[in-house]
């Protein structure tokens, strides 16, 4: 292995600004002059950096691909001797097309300076699932290759660099790169095989909960083959695809050849992080050399990450918005899902730019009225009681809509969103969106009112995680009771009709309920009724589900409850999606969140046969 | 070339179900049993007829992608001797997976019967633009090759059967692969230099305008250099992707090996046409033949292509609720917009199932209420005068909004979506909003207000074609003047204040106006604001766009009014994209509609350097 001692990298994890080629250039061109004050052998950027990454179809217009070429220019000229910069970008091509016939692009990183004029690396997996669209926008490696006659291991090489400490070779590679597993070639391989003494991979990948232990494995096993160490740079930052707001955690990390960690950059640290090579290694390691942890500790850290994206996440939505408007109007029922986005929405603008509304009509209890009050006395916020009584009325009387109708629920659901929208509109603010994941998955409210708002904050949580941040909000951001014990025992009720119960088996602080894990089923792992019917008719479902034993005999007496259950609910979820369609923007949370992540068609909900058999 | 004469080949423009194998197959059992009457010696079926082509992320589903196989088998048994199947299918693997870590699925063409127990051919093109995502669900034939080391010409093989005729080579590919123009390989090419004598492609390729005449030059110049005969088969139907409703307009068509086509099955005709070879040649002939239109003559061939369409697509989108719920509730407020709307649904669901609702204020006048009442006469729509009066009143008391303040707009907006959403509740029915491609693209609506409802017919029309289309309706539809030709001269206008007119230089009858044209420019050709100011600047815009000479003189005086108007649009683009995020699902008819078609994020309006420099 390389003897890398004394030299000095620099890790960027840069809050890219999608879209806004200018200001990433302004930001790279400080960068390298931090760099250079800082004697930096080496300064890495991430994926995409000048252009941005999810930033959809603008990648088709030419003007804008024709900036990111001058930026790039402006930002390769600036590079001085001594430093090497290596940087993802965008690179067009005005000679060949892309195979939508327009200007070719290719997802590239440069390597700039220090004898290498430029040079142009693209990349060489492309992934085209969840919310990726590489293939759409990008002519990577393989199609090069492809279009040439030569395979893709043709075009990695590595590239021989000169810095203080000497000449070696390094390895650059973007991104799904690394993420080898289910494609025909390895270019980490490829490229220590052909003498990379250090492997780059520059990123913009996404957070989702867990995803960076799977990292630590992935690279653990690549170097295993290919021991060299290994450079992992990812952007911080917000990006949206309009359905859905993603965050990048940065968490760029320096391994070495062995798969340890020597630097592990916070998540979420917006700027560099300098690095130079033997020093003692820190003390982080792996997360699989931890000691087992207890489950209450493992579900603590859990909450804590999934706080931490979270937050983030719904906290850069709002810098979507001038300074002036990051103000949030949100309906307060005293149930525990708009008690949470309260808590939050207060955490991230201050209570002083939260207004809480309770919206009672007859059929909300005293109690449900009592806690939103309790609520938003505890955060400080606004509170306005605005009962919906009298629009309720003018509707009705325009309409002639029945009171006790179903239409009569939905009237009122879409008066509190009259209310929340004219008040938003007043105070130059947004409106929130309370609804939750199993809300969304089975329709489980209405559009135009409680479906609408500026963002879902939990419509990418379970009940259970919704709970799981309640508790997070009071034990550790808050340190008090801000959201009242009453709220966790409170049986959820739209309150839109007497006696109103939601007909879910829902979780609660300590574990998923059934519906919470239907919905993780359907969604998160794709599975079907058949194989949800499967389990339960072999006795291993709640196993499956990891309900308490028990939970599925004292929910449905026969199995012909549990099927009726079962169809009704994948109806929901099938029929419901008229819904999504036209619902707020959600923040990417689990492995499978709805919106753009979760591509879904109005079809008509479809029973395999050999689910009609197994039920037979 | 291969004497064919006496083949009868059955061309069947399946209406696919998208998600329903099960329909799916007995369909084309069905359609078997009527080629063993026909004596038919080949029956050709589209692409994915068995599960339907726009269904997302149902292909991750693999009990669903199982229940396909279990189907293609079914078929495949039931093809009898004497009879040639070919049609396109899901065909998966346990064995090897996907990229994404899943099951691998390909989209393949499946030949069965005499001899051939079955046979299935992978697509090689898979396009990844506009509405397609073939990369994100399906493993072509370049995939394939790249992974066992071979070329995908390797794979491209054609394949010789039996009929009673006598034997002979087939070629046979999927949809994109005879779309080959930007891509490394050119299959038709391929396998006739390998020996086919007889092409076939399956396809499901979306209707949008023109289309077909691309294709048949496409055929002409791909049979130019491999003459031989080429049948086209297309299904019909509408499939949709939540956002968009896409239809499929079938026109398969059977070419000589010249090009010239010898049968063009009708559009949107749902069954089996066959054909028998070397009948004497149709009289259609290509339309690069024709001789040249008038003007006249042109544009209204394009409102008859346009019109079938469009209809087509509305219609077949009622077909997804079940039939008591195909009614449908319409704000009529005297405008053109809603006219046609109204007309439309009356011409879809008949008069009996449309409820037309003029919601006045006080700032609707007596002109446009009374326009409203008799449009609804002359169609025998159900018709309601519902004043907003008391519920715009209820909201202001709840919330303090004052009148005449820009809130007091969306409010009365909003109030017009209640009355819509508890009229529909009660009928039984859906809503429909009225809002056209040119409000869609600049934000000029309210959310939750006027843009709400089922489906936006019209949001993929300018402004000249919501005329072009009130015109037909009248011309050729109802042959009478169902719409008022005042709704023709009215100036536009959202009557939410005094004297308010709507912002824009709409094209009226005979032509695009200016803010037409623009969003053509932004949005169907993928242009920037630095292109349209290049134009303006070199005196060439008015030509580029066809404006009338002197058009632009007369809207901007200067142009510093120019580049005002060019940017405050260009950001109201950008920025109202958080209202298409929540808008109802549009028919795409343009070559590039909202929705799924022309993917975007939430991004800060962004103005070139280039951009700035021309400004100056």
């Amino acid at each position: 292995m390389k003897n890398l001692k004394g030299l000095k990298v620099s890790l960027d994890q840069m809050p890219v600004i999608p879209g806004r080629p200018d200001l990433n250039a302004e930001y790279i061109l400080r960068s390298i002059n931090r760099a250079v004050k800082n004697k930096i052998d080496i300064l890495v950027l991430p994926e995409l950096a000048v252009s941005g990454y999810l930033i959809s179809d603008l990648f088709e217009d030419e003007s804008f691909v024709r900036e990111v070429d001058r930026c790039n220019d402006i930002i390769i000229k600036a590079v001085p001797e001594n430093l090497i910069v290596i940087f993802g970008t965008l690179a067009s091509s005005s000679h060949y097309k892309n195979e939508d016939g327009r200007m070719r692009k290719s997802n590239c990183a440069v390597v700039a300076g220090n004898g290498l004029a430029q040079y142009f690396i693209t990349k060489t997996l492309q992934p085209n699932y969840s919310i990726f669209d590489d293939d759409r926008h990008f002519y990577g490696t393989r199609k090069l290759a492809e279009s040439s006659g030569f395979d893709a291991a043709d075009y990695l090489k590595p590239l021989r660099i000169k810095t203080r400490i000497g000449s070696f070779s390094i390895g650059v590679i973007l991104c799904e790169d690394m993420w080898h597993e289910n494609y025909p070639c390895n270019p980490t391989e490829i490229l220590v095989d052909k003498g990379a003494e250090l492997i780059f991979n520059l990123s913009a990948s996404p957070w989702s909960w867990h995803k960076n232990r799977k990292r630590h494995q992935i690279v653990r096993a690549l170097l295993k083959k290919s021991p060299v160490p290994f450079i992992y740079v990812n952007n911080t930052g917000m990006q949206n695809n309009g359905k859905n707001i993603i965050v990048f955690d940065g968490s760029s990390t320096v391994y070495d050849g062995y798969g340890q960690i020597m630097l592990a950059v916070p998540p979420y640290y917006e700027g560099a992080y300098d690095f130079t090579f033997a020093k003692p290694t820190s003390d982080l390691v792996l997360p699989s050399d931890l000691p087992l942890l207890s489950l209450a500790e493992q579900i603590r850290r859990d909450a804590d990450e999934l706080y931490v994206g979270w937050e983030y996440g719904v906290r850069q939505a709002f810098n979507l918005l001038p300074p002036s408007a990051r103000k949030a109007v949100i309906g307060l029922s005293g149930g525990i899902d708009s008690a949470v986005d309260a808590v939050l929405m207060a955490q991230i603008l201050g209570p002083e730019n939260v207004y809480a509304i309770n919206m009672p009509s007859q059929y909300n209890s005293e109690t449900t009225k009592n806690l939103a009050k309790q609520l938003a006395d505890n955060l400080g916020v606004h509170y306005e009681v605005r009962p919906i009584t009298k629009i309720v009325g003018a509707i009705c009387e325009a309409t002639g809509t029945k009171v006790d109708s179903l239409s009569y629920e939905n009237v009122q659901a879409r008066a509190r969103q009259e209310i929340l929208a004219a008040r938003c509109q007043d105070l130059g603010a947004v409106f929130i969106c309370n609804s939750n994941k199993i809300e969304m998955a089975f329709g489980y409210g209405t559009l135009y009112g409680d479906i609408a708002g500026f963002i879902a904050p939990l419509g990418d949580l379970l009940k259970y995680e919704v709970y799981q941040m309640a508790d997070y909000l009071n034990r550790v951001v808050y340190q008090r009771e801000v959201i009242p014990q009453e709220c966790f025992k409170l049986a959820p009720s739209a309150e839109l009709k007497n006696k109103q119960k939601d007909p879910f088996h829902y979780g609660n602080l300590e574990r998923r309920g059934y519906h919470d894990e239907l919905v993780r089923a359907f969604i998160e792992f794709r599975l079907n009724p058949e194989w949800v019917l499967e389990k339960y008719l072999n006795q291993t479902l709640e196993q499956e589900f990891g309900l308490e034993p028990g939970t599925l005999k004292k929910l449905f007496k026969t199995a012909t409850d549990f099927t009726a259950d079962l169809e009704l609910n994948y109806r929901r979820l099938m029929n419901s999606y008229f819904k999504r369609i036209q619902c707020p923007p959600i923040n990417k949370l689990s492995r499978r969140s709805f919106g753009y992540d979760l591509r879904e068609s109005l079809l008509s909900p479809f029973f395999t046969s050999r689910y009609l058999n197994l039920k037979k």
